[in-house]
This record gives C-alpha cells, structure tokens and sequence, in this order.
C-alpha cells in the first residue's frame, strides 16, 4: 500500500486506529482457552469485530515467540487471515528489529516474504545497514523508532546530539539515506513516536512534515488522542494511532469481540472529529 | 552459568570462542538439503565438530525466522541439543531485541523459558525498560549493543552526547540501573563491541572495565583477534569473540563440519596464545 492508498482509506473510514494485537495467553477469555488455536481464534473475532473502524492492525511479535512455535503458526495464520480478508488493512509487525546488513535481509525476508505484513518496526541504533533492506520492498513500510512511550525513552532518545535531541537526527539522518537511494521517502518510511509525548510529536513532526506517524501509547499508557492530533496531524492525516490494551481487553467475558467493537467505535468516532477539525471529512 | 563459571570454561579450553550459527539454508552442503530438518543437521554437525575449541554458540535468530516456523522448531531443536550434550556452553540467542517492559518480558519469556538461552543480545535505544526484564532472570545474561562492527555504526553510536560517544553513555548508564537494582552486574551484564574498531575496544574497556564483551566481527568482516585481545582483554579474559562465516561455512562440501573444526582450531589456538600473552595459562 502507498501512501495515498493509505490516505484514501483513512479517509473513507474517517479513523486513524491501529488496533495492537497484543495477544496474550493469560488474557484471552475462559471459553477460548480451551481450543486448539485460541489466540488465533481471538485475533480473528478481535478483526471481524474492529474492522470497521479500523485502517491497521499492528501483532506484537514478542506476545507470539512467548508461545514457541505454536504461538508463531498463530501469527502466520493471522496475517494470512487478515490479507485474505482484509486486504486494504495495513498490517504491521511490531518487532523493533535491527541488525547489520546481512541479518536484516533475513528479518525482512521473515517479514515481508514468509508472512506478509506491509509494514514492520524498526530499531535505529545501528544506523542505516539495519533500515536499508526493508526499505528495498516497494509497497511496504519501514517504520523506524524515533520517540517512544515509555519512561526510559529520556536516557537516549531525547540526550542532546549536536544541540537537537538524539530522535531529530535519527529521523533526519534516516530520511536523507533513503531520499538518497529512492528519491521520495514518504511511501516507503514512517517514524514511531508516543503519545504519551504529545508536545514533543510537535518537534517529531517538524523534521518530517509529510510523513505517517505511527503513535503508540494511546490509553492504557495514558495517551491524549486530542493532543496527538494537535501536535501531529498534517493535510494527509499523516497518522496512525495505535491502541491494544484498551481495545482488545475491554471484556474478559464472552462478550469481548463486542466490546472491542465498542471501544474501536468510541476511538474511531474521536478520531474522526478531529479529521473534521482540520476540514479534512 | 556466571562470571567465574565462564572464566573458568575459558581457563580449560584456552579459548574464549563463540560459534555463530548463522545458519543459512542456501549455504548449507548439498547432501544436507533433502533432509527433513537441514538446519537442525547442520548445526548438530558443526556443534559436535567445533564444542572442543568453544565456550559459547550464538543462533542468529533471524536466519531461523526467514524459515518460519520449520526455522524456529530447529532453533528450538539446537538450543536443545546445546543443552543437553554440551551443558558448560554458553548459548546466546543474537535477537537484538529491544521494546517497551510488558514486551520485553514476553521476549525474555521465549528467550529465557520458551527456550532455553543463557544470554540474549539486546538494543538500547529504549533504554532501562527494554533491559530489565531480561536482568530479573538470575545466571543469565543481558548483552547489550554498544558499539557494533557495521559501517553505519557510526550514524549514531559514537555521536557525541555530554561530551563522549553515545555508546559510551549506554554503557554507563546500563551499567548504573543494574547495580542500582541488583548491587553487582558483571555477573548478568554484556556489552557488544565490534572487532572491526579495534581501537575503540579500548575505549569500551574503560568504561566497563570487569564486564565481559561479546566481539563479532573477527573473520568475514575483517577484524583481528590480535588487536581485539590486545586492546579488549582483562585480568579474567573478558572477551567471548564471535566467528560465524568463517568457521560454518569453511566447506561448502561433505567436509563442513572437519573444515569447520579446522578453522575453530585455528582461532582457538591463535586465542591461547593471546591467553598465554597476558599470562593466563
């Protein structure tokens, strides 16, 4: 999917949301545990529940290695699942790999090739080798950490780099290797930045004013979706907020698909208000 | 296994050599292939050859990912094996793993329990809550990037921040929560230094002066072992160097596994004259 795809779909669903498939064992409702393929069982619910209000859906690749091969197979299943189904769904996997050249070949293989997601999560520290071979997918995304929601985002990513913080040369220094090998780099490219840092997505989004964002930390982690669209929404909406938590352990009864579906709802109707506020809808 | 453990291993092979298995199905013999788990095989082989002259092996995780979950059943089946046969090993899962703390822990789960790993790589660029989950576990190790053997190393690993290169800041900074949580570190503690900046091993080393360093980068990517002991080797070694390429892949014919032994044998011998060298043995 391209950036404009992404930009019409949002605005045909009037919502920005990733819905985060944090799938996890201990959480999933009674009645699922009991067969074969649960949290495979649960994703798919979880989907058919949200998709309306969704444009993305982001499994959290750690929640499906904690299951061995078992949980893997679940994952593979679910992304099958969701291309079948829902091919305009952008589907990334929140991995945060990064390695040296010849090993992040492999992880985009894993990746883009033996499952399909469009997008995945990318970790910067080892600079560009561990971006370059993901971004040679045309179609997909990179999506390269720059600020994110935890506490201990502020030992490193925020430490002062040439008197800007660590995260502004990390989207700058990322954006021109790869305007250096493709030209444009917002159909191939987004950056990772909390909401639980509202004012900061304001310094994020002036080093890359066209390109997505993907925001985490909406709800369970204490993310304001108003101030996120304040500080980071641009003329192509230019987001994708994520919530998992909030969404996908709104009930731990049978009832959880339901309830997912009114929680997705709730966030894709605020979402919407806030494309309206910028005369986009 | 701790830091007297490891010494001591050290101390009886004359050798601080890690094998990397960065098993590759298209690099792996002819008369292998048919097979119905090859990468099982192979590392079996390789491992049986190569256990008299290591203390330690190093999966590279992501070349068993590009295989889905066929690649992931033979991680899990080596780091079996590993276990079982050769129990004074260390074995390291090469993850390069870093997320926010509810995610880290389920990476620490498949690392740690799922499996059976004595030490996994991690990235730092989230800094402390990407780290703790995997300090919790008593006996294993945390090995943390800090100045890595690619070329892009440098786009931010040694920017200046407070007036020394970031990696630096990583490794006091880890080194600070650590002790604050657990008193001593060197016993669950790693850091990542590439033998392609020999020089800069010395600049690692003093800021970690006890702590163990896993250097990749010997071998196919051009560093020496000479220049790495030279300036990386305390008073108990303090160095597991990596070699992957060129030892695995040493033949590419039905003597693998006796030309891997050879080249390992090499390293190993060249490793006790470094040993020698600071009057170890």
């Amino acid at each position: 999917m391209d950036y404009n795809g992404l930009y019409r779909h949002i605005m045909e669903k009037g919502s920005y949301l990733c819905v985060g498939l944090d799938t996890d064992t201990e959480k999933i409702p009674a009645h699922l545990r009991s067969g074969k393929e649960p949290v495979f069982e649960f994703n798919k619910a979880i989907i058919d529940a949200t998709a309306p209000y969704a444009v993305a859906y982001k499994p959290n690749i750690a929640f499906y290695e904690a299951e061995g091969t078992h949980g893997l197979e679940q994952l593979e299943k679910t992304v099958a699942y969701l291309g079948a189904e829902y091919p305009e769904m952008l589907v990334i996997a929140d991995a945060k790999r990064g390695d040296i050249g010849n090993t992040a070949d492999r992880y985009a293989k894993a990746f883009f090739e033996v499952m399909d997601f469009g997008a995945v999560t990318l970790s910067p520290y080892m600079g560009s080798d561990a971006i370059r071979p993901f971004l040679r997918y045309e179609g997909r995304w990179s999506i390269v950490l720059a600020l994110t929601s935890n506490p201990s985002a502020e030992e490193f990513e925020t430490l002062s780099v040439c008197g800007e913080p660590l995260y502004q040369t990390v989207i700058k220094k990322t954006i021109r290797f790869a305007e250096n090998e493709y030209g444009s780099s917002k159909d191939r490219l987004m950056f990772v930045v909390g909401a639980t840092r509202a004012e900061e997505i304001a310094s994020v989004r002036s080093c890359c004013p066209e390109h997505f964002l993907l925001v985490p930390g909406v709800g369970a982690q204490g993310g304001s979706l108003a101030e996120v669209a304040r500080y980071g929404m641009n003329s192509k909406c230019g987001l994708i907020v994520n919530s998992s938590r909030g969404i996908i352990y709104a009930s731990s009864g049978k009832d959880f698909a339901e309830a997912a579906a009114v929680k997705a709802k709730e966030m894709a109707a605020e979402m919407r208000k806030t494309l309206c506020g910028i005369g986009k809808i």
